[in-house]
């Protein structure tokens, strides 16, 4: 069992974490300072650090604070349906993810730094978690229900997960969005031919 | 048709290029320095210089080096069976990585500078679209055997190029070599379930 993340965030940290990205968004990770952060925030950048000692600090807390918003969206999805349900979460985590393109090509240079910082790395590795664990969940209640066959849940989440990373990678590195799109074809597929292979 | 990347380089380069290799898997793209290389190479900075104006056209060159050796990786191999040969394949993209662990982290540091310098940008896209052809054209045999269903052997090749992208990833951002050979019997499954469904 995985906790979900804590969301309680004070006005002031949500928006300097919406300031962080809109600037993510503007400048990149590379290009991204405390001073380009507080010019979207509107305010100083001792206004920043008051909350936050260092940029890696403050960006830690956004991988945070992008999962937290990944699960509100998640639980506000009402169907109980265990197809329909890992529908919506792959459309979540592939569709959706064009209207934050610009957010995708920056997560991925953060995510290119998680071997070289810690505080990175150990985000990056519990959002994975929590998000296989979402995926593990639904398959495991669609094989109680008799609509998923007798799969192995783990793999099948691990497998739909390297599929989204690699569209995500992929739509980054070769500048193309419509790798999302085309991945969620292929998430249909794996899921087709390992949880519906009995009732084609 | 893509054209096979260009295979002359010289004596100085080809040291020059596995300097680099040693360098970049040492300390990563971030932190690598023409100097660093030099020390690699056993000699002065300026008679990298000489070859290479600046660090990114040396390493520029460096990823077409990589892809050549992937290619002649390929070519050496003897086996005309179209299932075995995309069996072969998907080894040298998924479990021979496993070898080069290092290079793989430093790699999607590169990747990830992609979208803001067009000299990586083009030669990760130039790469893709060799591999993609690779994999097109063994799929494309197959089906021509009868040995593979009939499908559409473009999608298949980029589905595929989306599984080898996503277990890289998750290797190196979750520091976990292990993704690679569960990516692996991924592409088999899906080689299973959309080229040899008939077979079952």
């Amino acid at each position: 069992m995985v906790d979900a993340p804590e969301r309680s965030v004070s006005d002031a940290d949500e928006e300097i974490m919406r300031a962080t990205y809109r600037a993510l968004r503007e400048h990149g990770y590379a290009d991204l300072t405390i001073k380009r952060i507080a010019a979207e925030y509107g305010k100083s950048t001792a206004a920043i650090h008051y909350h936050y000692e260092t940029k890696d600090d403050l960006l830690a807390a956004f991988l945070e604070y992008i999962l937290d918003r990944f699960v509100a969206a998640i639980h506000d999805v009402e169907t109980t349906d265990p197809e329909r349900r890992l529908d919506l979460l792959l459309d979540k985590l592939l569709v959706d993810a064009e209207d934050h393109y610009d957010l995708l090509v920056a997560m991925l240079e953060m995510r290119s730094q998680a071997p070289y910082k810690e505080a990175f790395g150990e985000r990056f590795r519990r959002n994975d978690e929590y998000v296989r664990y979402l995926l593990r969940t639904v398959i495991d209640d669609g094989i109680a229900e008799g609509v998923f066959a007798d799969a192995d849940a783990e793999r099948v989440a691990s497998a739909l997960m390297t599929i989204v990373d690699g569209a995500r990678t992929r739509a980054a590195v070769l500048e193309d969005p419509t790798e999302l799109a085309a991945a969620r074809r292929v998430t249909d597929e794996y899921v087709t031919a390992t949880l519906l292979a009995d009732e084609s």
